[in-house]
């Protein structure tokens, strides 16, 4: 796949962001960002581990509150081109639902003419991305432990919506704004 | 694949090194250095740009003094994990030979347990390889104007290879570093 070019000097730029459940290519996500223009294409790749504070966990399950998570990750794309305006097409796509020891839940895939534009974009969003897109994950562990709903430890709204739940499972930002009066995370980036 | 992995906590760390006229493939390479103990994965892909300085760029060529090539190569790597010890497994991997506009002339992939040591190391190996790496570039052009060698510009040896040759294409490393008495580019690295 390669996005529609204009005739002429004027550059398509585009934002790939995708929340689903199927897994995700590495090589198709790829394809989407790279760019006759560009002699760079950085990724990150987000993958699960086998291990939590040294308990073996078997699976990940993720959990999104989907319309808000795709508006924040189309925000961090907005904010990396407001940092770095060379970057041509950026692509974030989050996988959902049971993730495999090993397989991807992020990837996030940047493209520019030069390569250190790429790669500090990608750090950025990576970065931004744990810590404002609503993503809930569900470590299952080996054994007769119970499994444990988180919201990233670095998210921004955390503290406010797991204080308002005082459940099993942290309350939705969603659920954490609408009690503070608004639609958007409690802590939320502006 | 996956790396053959001991019983016990004895962790394998791999380093996968490559210089080859195939084409590069992202699956088969991030299937090298993904790992279970690991949370993350970063590449970088330098692809051939459709121009160079005004220039249309149809196709670029490239050529490694390829003993040298992998040393260097290794040599990233070891420096790599000199500097963040928690890396788990790297891959550097050049094509030579004729690079269409789009494809991969090379790929670095790392993985490590959490993201921030992966994404440095990748910016810290591409930089390293852009200096160090012996490879030659031939850009060809649409039209009717000549091809042309080139080293990287950033590269450590490239202001004495060139002056010591003084013909169209750039002196090798090898070259210039038997006209100085050694083995190791003039102004290679240490």
């Amino acid at each position: 796949f390669q996005p529609w070019q204009p005739p002429g000097d004027q550059l398509i730029k585009m934002n790939f962001i995708e929340v689903t459940p199927e897994p995700l290519s590495l090589d198709r996500i790829h394809q989407l960002v790279v760019d006759p223009t560009c002699g760079a294409v950085c990724h990150f790749v987000g993958t699960t581990r086998d291990s939590f504070e040294g308990r073996e966990v078997v699976r990940l399950e993720y959990e999104a509150y989907e319309e808000m998570a795709r508006k924040e990750m189309l925000a961090i794309c907005l904010q990396a081109r407001q940092r770095w305006s060379c970057l041509r097409h950026l692509a974030i796509y989050h996988r959902t639902g049971l993730v495999p020891v090993g397989e991807a839940s992020i990837i996030i895939a940047v493209s520019s003419p030069h390569r250190s534009e790429a790669i500090k974009a990608v750090e950025f969003a990576i970065n931004a991305a744990k810590a404002t897109v609503p993503v809930w994950k569900k470590e299952i562990y080996a054994g007769d432990q119970p499994p444990q709903w988180k919201v990233n430890a670095e998210c921004q709204w955390a503290g406010t919506a797991t204080a308002s739940a005082g459940a099993d499972k942290p309350a939705s930002p969603g659920e954490a704004a609408s009690s503070a009066g608004g639609a958007r995370p409690a802590n939320g980036h502006a």
